[in-house]
Formats: structure tokens, C-alpha cells, sequence
């Protein structure tokens, strides 16, 4: 796991992106930038990438994707519920045709028995289709997890832009 | 210039923050996420970082920071009025005290006679206080430029945060 590799895979994804002549916007709370910040490391990111969000507190995550309060109370930031709406916020609101959220626990602080530290959510939601929900438990610490999810998050992108575009 | 002194002086900013009792919110266009995800490689980041933005296409300059359409055409998305309403639109959309903005030119492509590659602008608002705006023009290729620019975003931040916390 590498920073290289993130950014060769992010290259890819935007390359995908381009040839199917499809936007992308970005939500990410425990990779907090570094999906968006790999994207925007290769050349001509601008046309592809239309915003990234870091919606780090609750209060972001409703202002700037709509998520309803009472899903976060109910099921928490990090949950399989959250996710998906913090993507079909996204999708809502940024004039993109995918939209990739992430929410997880990087540590080391932050876990319980039942959300461990490492417990990552990804959704891709994109229009007219079921909108993909994953969850993993990535291993390591605080920087291998961000490193992981964030891989994580490309390769679905990929995935989907492989299957559907 | 490093990864490693970039997570040094995030390191620094959060300590700072958290003895000012100040949150803060990040809106960052060239730098594409690096000042963010810097800052949440910390952990307890959390405590003090309140959402970043990385608001990449001039519609979502409007949209998420309520930067004025006549601004982005009269002076261009890389301005300094332009980095001074996205500073002072996000202070005035976060619950935070300290909104750090920054818009670049990254390259390879996209500069010109007047506004070359490297040319970066970054404001740092406050309540109650005038916003402070900078002009560079750091040398070196992308990745470079987006290393410099994160890291003098950064210290303006202890700049201002030793100032007048």
C-alpha cells in the first residue's frame, strides 16, 4: 500500500471517467481529503472532479448532503445508512453522474466493540441505479486505514465505471 | 519540502486550535484536498477541523461558498477577490473561527502571461477581523506547487492563530 499506488489508481479512475464522459464528486469523512487530494494530484483532474467534501462533523454532513439528523442519531456517522445517503446527497446536489461517499473509524481513538477502529463504509450512487453500499474492516493504523479505504473507494469507482460505462 | 513537514506543521495548527478553542473549516481548490487531508492524518483532528471543501469547478465555488458568479467571471476563479469570498463565504457558512481558502494554478496547463503556473492566492477570515489575503507564485511542477501552497496555508494559520488567539 502507497501513495504511488493511489495515485496510479486514481489516474485510472479519472481516465475512465473521461472516456465515458462522466463527472465525479467526492465525499470522504475518515480518508478526510486523501481521495480527492489523489485525484487531484494527476494532471487535468478539473475536468472530471467537480468538487470534493470533507464533512467532517455531523453538521456538515446534513448542511452539505442533506443527510437527515435522525440517521445519524439512529445509526451513526459511520453506518451503512449514512453512507448511502451522504452518496445520494451528492448525487442530488452536484451535477455529476457519480458520486462516491466514504465514512469510517480511522483511530486510534473512536472505536467500540460493535464499530471497530477500521470500520470503513463506502457507497457509489450514480442516476438510475441501485446505489452500491460496502463495508469493510481494514487493518493497520490511522494512516493504513485512510490508505486503504481511500484505494478502496477508487477501485469501486473503477468497478463501476468497468460494468456500467 | 515533505509530506512529513506538512503533517508537522497540521500537527501544530490542531494543538494551537484546540488551546484557542477555535474550530476550523478549509476550502482549497489547487491544493485539491492536500491542506485537509493533512490535517486529518492528525488524530483528533476531528475535534478541531469542521469540514473541508474542495470546490474544484467555478459552479461549486457558488454553490458551497456562495462566491459571486460576477466575481468568477470579472476576475477569474484564481484572484484575490475571488480567494477573499470564498474565505469569508465559508466563515460565514461553518460554525468555526478560523476559514482558511486557497485557489491556485497547479499545472501543467493553464497558465498564462498574467496568471502563471504557481500563482496561488490564500485568505484566512475571522469574525470580527479583517481577512488576510496572500499572493505567490511558488516554483516547481504540480505536485510541488500543491506541497507549497498547503504549507504556507498552514502557516498563515500559526501566523494568525499566534497573532491574535
Amino acid at each position: 500500500m502507497s501513495q504511488a499506488r493511489l495515485e496510479e489508481r486514481a489516474r485510472a479512475v479519472l481516465e475512465r471517467c473521461r472516456a465515458a464522459g462522466a463527472r465525479l464528486a467526492v465525499a470522504e469523512a475518515c480518508t478526510g481529503g486523501l481521495i480527492t487530494a489523489s485525484l487531484t494530484e494527476v494532471p487535468g483532474a478539473s475536468a472530471v472532479l467537480e468538487r470534493g467534501l470533507v464533512p467532517y462533523s455531523n453538521e456538515s454532513k446534513e448542511e452539505l448532503l442533506g443527510v437527515p439528523r435522525e440517521l445519524l442519531v439512529a445509526h451513526g456517522a459511520v453506518s451503512a445508512e449514512v453512507v448511502r445517503a451522504m452518496a445520494e446527497g451528492l448525487l442530488a446536489r452536484a451535477p455529476v453522474k457519480l458520486a462516491l461517499a466514504e465514512t469510517g473509524i480511522a483511530g486510534p481513538g473512536g472505536g467500540t466493540p460493535t464499530k471497530p477502529v477500521g470500520l470503513v463504509f463506502l457507497a457509489l450512487a450514480r442516476p438510475g441505479a441501485p446505489t452500491v453500499v460496502e463495508r469493510h474492516v481494514f487493518p493497520g493504523v490511522r494512516g493504513e486505514i485512510r490508505q486503504a479505504a481511500s484505494l478502496r473507494g477508487l477501485e469501486l469507482l473503477l468497478e463501476q465505471l468497468g460494468a456500467g460505462s
